[in-house]
């Protein structure tokens, strides 16, 4: 439907999964629309705006449809964000989608996954295809209204492909 | 894609068009999708969530594409919300989509339209597809995600057939 | 307490009453802390914002004490918002504190009380000590925390004297 | 101006204070109306609601006569809410008002001066007078208007004293 091309995502580099029973990787998600949000734990915006929007399209689409998943990409405060932090942000929060720790880097600051998809901060919303391509990355905050949208164009590809 | 049939939405009998510079009308409107809120001025629930959640419609997407049109099927309080009062509110609220002024019963009571669509009350929400088609009517508020995937999937059906 | 010397309020010229059994008057809210929010009721900014305050102030402070009163100031769209009107819009967002129709000028324009305040626009909320002297007037909106300390602060003066 | 006697609030037992030069006890605070939060950085309802009006009580009232203070009262999740992750917390969201970290029982539970004042859970609201006297405790949320017109009758207290 569309002339532009888009390569694949690149691959999620995970030190651990929360909320899941089973290692996610993008080849297992490979037929479901991905909304991936990568996103500190002590970021505001994160916390006041773009986790609740993931929750809500967890909580709104048919997870064998759409998956809704988080990255935790700690890029400052790294002692103060760590897995048993995490952990309990999540549990307390209600936040109860697949989350992802972004390996970090050995040598410090951004982590693997972060670097690899060039993002700016947090919070970065991913919307990635059926077929595993990255076809939108924002930064910032989207609305859902337009969201919605993107998610069923993607979906409705999906299902016609 | 679905094997549901659905009927042509009813036609809308109003009285005078604002924020328009001709009537409008479901056939002229074929070939688009239409978003159509029936609401009350000095209804609450429009005031604060629907209206302000069709002025988002009619600003996120390109009207070409979709109609957001309001609809004020007045069925109470007559005296109060005369079309002089439904101007300034508008013009007020900074509400700039059409309006029609669903055509009142002489008899008093539920206005026309109204009627005709067995409405319960206001807010309620009408999908019509771009063949003219009413795909889904609610009363009260549908989140923002929702909506938008529900319109996104008939511009995409208007957009493939 | 203060060094400051205030004048006495202006007497409000109202048309008509609603909410109330009897016509109030400053004269009559003697003894008791006045807030009183000049508003329109096609105003965004009264309906969103400054109207629930005041009913909040309604709801919180004990009436023998404090009196929360609207006036209605019509300075722009008269036709628009009659007594009619206001009194279905007072019914439906279920504003039940006393309100005043401020008397219309009979050349037009700004009505009599407001332009004896000499108000800027809508909202304006002025607070009223117990002796009838106007303490403060604020175009536009205070936060609840500031006005609460405000209220307080002219009820145990009140209470002291 | 009250019949009720108010017992002096217990002292608090902190090990570490952050956002302040000095370590801050009730004796200092003396003079001063004191508005300390009970709070624990995941608990949501802190995050949300309780935090951001302490920090509007911090920003409204003159620091010399209101003293706003958090505690951080970590009762579970010890290990995820360290001093370490509370520091980035306060830092990321802007919270500049002194914060003491309520010293924890060696034998694990509740800390000490949580304990002490019997508190419920998070966020619980202290109160206190100029001469140190625990006039209020209050666990969840109190409306900002209730709160500021608590907040000038013990200013008003403190000054006629």
């Amino acid at each position: 439907m569309s002339d532009e091309q888009f390569a694949a995502a690149p691959e999620w580099t995970v030190s651990e999964w929360l909320n899941v029973a089973e290692p996610l990787n993008l080849a297992a998600l490979r037929g479901r629309v991905v909304v991936a949000l990568a996103f500190q734990m002590l970021c505001p915006g994160c916390v006041q705006s773009a986790l609740p929007q993931l929750k809500r399209v967890h909580d709104t689409f048919d997870s064998s449809r759409v998956a809704a998943v988080g990255l935790h990409t700690v890029f400052e405060h790294h002692d103060a964000m760590s897995p048993t932090s995490l952990r309990a942000f999540l549990h307390e929060f209600r936040f109860d989608f697949p989350v992802g720790i972004d390996a970090p880097d050995p040598a410090g600051g951004t982590p693997l996954t972060m670097r690899r998809y060039s993002m700016q901060g947090t919070p970065t919303l991913m919307q990635i295809d059926a077929e595993g391509r990255l076809r939108q990355q924002t930064f910032g905050h989207d609305a859902d209204l337009r969201l919605g949208a993107a998610i069923m164009a993607l979906m409705l590809e999906a299902a016609g492909g």
